[in-house]
């Protein structure tokens, strides 16, 4: 685990000594820098050189840019680089593959400090390498504006990948831990005065939920545990619990009916924002925990594997319009689901 | 080939109707177009899933950002999507490896016309189909500029991967076409003053150098022909081909002698800019050529094979600083090679 920062390391106040920038060190330097993150047997070649997975080959592309998806109020550097692997990862978890490498795009204006970049580095590289993914190349770019898009590659074993359109009817449908608490934590960095009255080990806990996500691969070898056939519906929430209720019901042509008391929340997010919290849970997004659409035996069993796992509904039949019911009678609905444009 | 736009498409005069923008289509809109370019089976979950390649895996990441690889200017949105693949299929056949498939992050403004993102993937789709490729998915996000970041993936026999530390005294040094075509297209684009006088052939031929450079996976069968052992160096000359010798160079501790006179110069790009030739083969970049670093039997069957090729100099001994000297007695300089930042 890193120490939290709610701001970037970086003491921009005119007594500090200016940090040094990317354009005093060109591109020679800064590529310097770079390699000392990458394993020495692939860096310099215009590609990577790998062995193929064993099983079939999973390939995902995220992308995070400044001023959408992290800007120096809300994100340092470490976690940038955290979450920007971390969002990968969690596409790969949400495949039921296993991560192998990673390869990223980086573009920076020349004015970028380069500690900025060094600990971009930091933070990719403790995200990959707490699960086990190398990242063997990239590609540096000058940029008007800064942005991260990480291609990740995993292994899965033929035939079992987690798929949007694999949920049943008779399916329960579990989700692997609490909802809301990255929205939360983005709150209070943007507006710390919302934190009044909340315990700094509560706040502490919702931050580190926004800065420093854990992709859901803990699922992964509990998947490999259980024998052929396995047919599993599912993807990450990373677009809000909401969404990713909508999308594997469409996906899937069937509808599902929601108990919305059983979505787990944690205990900091309920205390700090007890009016919000479900909203946050359905809407927030950036949560990088997967729901899933299983048999009820299989789901049994993944729901003893996984402390915090909830089972919260099932789908109860074939619709091709693929609705969301609630207990008690609404729909669900995708209104206040996260629109990139 | 496609036809020749050296300007976009689009029509902004005021009398034109406005194109439409993304922002009136959102993000389902925009998927909904986009989802037209990907293979049915694997658009709409976290990641694709595919069969590993035969052999070794190659990865190659490349950026392109707008205002720094293209502009409206210069490169309409089809050229940009034919650029920002032929780029990364440039990096695999410098590899000697065979493409498999894409993914691609991409950064939009709202308020980029819907026109120009359709325009986009059909350059993509045109040059990925072209050689085999197929775009398998990616990831689309809001940002203040317009970004390209394409992943591709290849696969080589194993063991024999082109690379840039492979060079050794005694090899011949050959480039698999002509240099410095690119960047007078770009120098027509930028002014197209610079072309009066020149015949409208040689200017549509130094534009499409720029715009739709075609990456030599034509070497890939030739080698594949080889028998065991194969040891090639390496890399292509997208950075220009002065970089490209010194790299090797310098990657493979070798010292090279060239011979300017010999480095393949198109008609066009003499008789359009016949001072400038030489300068522009060397440091102009982006031709997307290879520099390759063969033992003398297998350079001259590449010879053979390739029509357009030539051998430009050789490996004349082991050199840890990679000094590249040119016939006459000076050093190669890498002063005027592009530098990213």
């Amino acid at each position: 685990m890193f120490p939290l920062r709610p701001h970037d390391s970086l003491d921009l106040t005119p007594e500090a000594p200016s940090p040094r920038l990317i354009t005093e060190i060109g591109e020679v330097g800064l590529l310097q820098i770079v390699q000392r993150y990458c394993p020495t047997q692939v860096v310099g070649d215009d590609a990577a050189v790998l062995e193929p997975p064993q099983g079939q080959l999973v390939v995902t592309t995220d992308v995070l840019v400044e001023g959408v998806h992290f800007s120096d109020l809300t994100t340092p550097a470490h976690a940038v680089g955290w979450r920007s692997v971390a969002a990968n990862l969690s596409d790969l978890a949400a495949m039921g593959s296993r991560p192998q490498v990673l390869v990223m795009g980086l573009g920076l204006p020349a004015s970028t400090p380069i500690v900025w970049v060094e600990e971009l580095y930091r933070g990719m590289q403790a995200c990959s390498e707490e699960w086990g993914a190398a990242l063997v190349g990239g590609d540096l770019c000058r940029s008007p504006h800064r942005f991260v898009a990480i291609t990740a590659l995993g292994a899965v074993q033929p035939g079992r990948a987690v798929q949007r359109k694999l949920a049943q009817p008779g399916d329960w449908l579990v989700v692997t831990g609490p909802h809301g608490d990255a929205r939360a934590g983005l709150e209070l960095l943007l507006h710390p005065e919302q934190g009044a009255g909340v315990a700094a080990a509560e706040q502490e806990w919702l931050i580190r939920a926004h800065q420093y996500p854990r992709p859901r691969l803990d699922i992964v070898p509990i998947l490999n545990g259980i024998p052929d056939p396995l047919r599993i519906g599912g993807m990450d929430t990373s677009d809000g619990l909401a969404d990713a209720l909508i999308q594997v019901c469409q996906a899937s042509g069937v509808e599902a009916t929601i108990d919305l008391e059983r979505i787990p929340l944690s205990a900091a997010l309920q205390q700090a924002f007890p009016k919000q919290a479900l909203e946050w849970a359905l809407y927030g997004g950036e949560d990088f925990e997967l729901l899933l659409s299983l048999e009820p035996a299989v789901a049994q069993y993944l729901l003893q594997q996984l402390p915090g796992s909830a089972c919260i509904g099932e789908i109860t039949g074939w619709d091709p319009k693929g609705t969301v019911h609630l207990q008690g009678g609404e729909i669900l609905s995708r209104q206040c689901a996260f629109q990139h444009f």
